[in-house]
């Protein structure tokens, strides 16, 4: 295990995938926004190109890899996270499909190619440069959290790039910039198709949401029913537990 | 009976409100849909001034009516509805706080003035004019129902005019709208503040959107709890029975 593992990492289980990822508390974990993308993402099965941005410690990736033979590639700024990322990857032997990538989203396209890609996947950081919210933060998880090194606006631009017509763009967010978000998909010729909110339980306003959208695709929007992550005694809903854990 | 009712109408009730209404099945009825748009909408309780557009035979008003001492007025375009509307007025002897006008949504701003409402409600022809689902309706039923003589933008123009900085606007429409009705409201300073999404029931995409926005409100926005309307065994679930029969 040590050879795989560094300072206060740790090497967790994905359950549901049978993967493992390594994480560390005050580096960077993956959180629940993660796990519900990748489950929410429409992505082709057999064959061909899937990018995921701010792929912070590979955890979309690592999620899609259980669902797709598609090649994945992971875009992330930080080196730090690209290195734990990276030694996922070869820890689960999936090197052969997914590609971890340290570079900036901003300009990544000129790498990665325009409109060469079927689907773009993205957990961006959620938070406005200047919310002071958790400004203690170490500088890793700021830089991933709040909107740094790379805006709302800047992320779907590049995602409009790197995508083939028809391809497909999925992020998670905040409700609260969901206007932002469809007014700067359309901006870049993805339209915005299926909507899911997430709700911490029943009673409370959502906290996240799912949003995927079409390139160059035709106008017709989908409310998809609400998702709970808890029930009323505090406990993961069915739906989330098997996400987190597998089916039962 | 007889003095109040012409050719196929009927005098219904409004159970939760101690109100009736005049409708006809040929000529028009109102739906669901009003009952919970009167519900969401934030109304000041006594006093301020209301405007309801596209008002049809006046039961937004009346709903309203039961929920506020301000004054409503109701912009209904067709004289037949505008006949039913003001008689359900008199009947139910609102004529001192509801007035219903005759007048096209487009150029009613010259008449109610500019800046000078509170709250503007608004539950409009739903289909885009060419859409064909329903050709064989009634005249009277095309032109509610459908795109013929108001345009989605043009309603959120007018709520623009007529509503005072710091007014509330009120509609309810279909999901596949969303973005054109958030886009239209932020083009009239109309900052979307709340949205609820309406199911027919556990499991299913929404078919219903009910929003609020604040003039020159500042951007943030809530995604109310779902509101389902049907329970598993087909009845109406307690939110929406005590909606139309009243608290049981």
């Amino acid at each position: 295990m040590e050879k795989w593992l560094k300072d206060d990492e740790r090497l967790d289980y994905l359950l549901a995938e049978d993967l493992r990822i390594i994480q560390s508390p005050s580096v960077f974990s993956f959180s629940l926004d993660a796990v519900l993308l990748s489950r929410f993402v429409n992505i082709p099965h057999h064959k061909g190109s899937i990018v995921d941005l701010c792929a912070g410690n590979g955890a979309i990736p690592l999620f899609l890899s259980a669902r797709t033979k598609a090649k994945i590639t992971a875009v992330e700024l930080q080196e730090r996270l690209v290195d734990m990322a990276e030694r996922s990857v070869q820890y689960n032997k999936l090197d052969e499909q997914i590609t971890i990538i340290q570079g900036d989203v901003k300009t990544i396209s000129s790498n990665l190619g325009v409109e060469k890609h079927d689907v773009v996947t993205c957990n961006p950081p959620y938070f406005l440069a200047h919310e002071a919210s958790d400004k203690n933060l170490k500088e890793h998880m700021a830089i991933a959290r709040h909107e740094i090194y790379l805006k709302l606006d800047e992320m779907i631009y590049t995602t409009g790039k790197l995508l083939k017509q028809g391809g497909k763009a999925a992020f998670v967010h905040r409700p609260g910039r969901l206007l932002d978000i469809v007014t700067a998909m359309r901006a870049n010729r993805i339209e915005p198709k299926r909507i899911q909110f997430v709700y911490p339980k029943n009673g409370k306003e959502a906290n996240t949401l799912l949003i995927e959208g079409i390139k160059d695709g035709k106008p017709d929007l989908k409310i998809l029913p609400p998702l709970y992550v808890y029930d009323e005694n505090g406990e993961y809903t069915t739906e989330v537990y098997e996400m987190l854990y597998g089916q039962q």
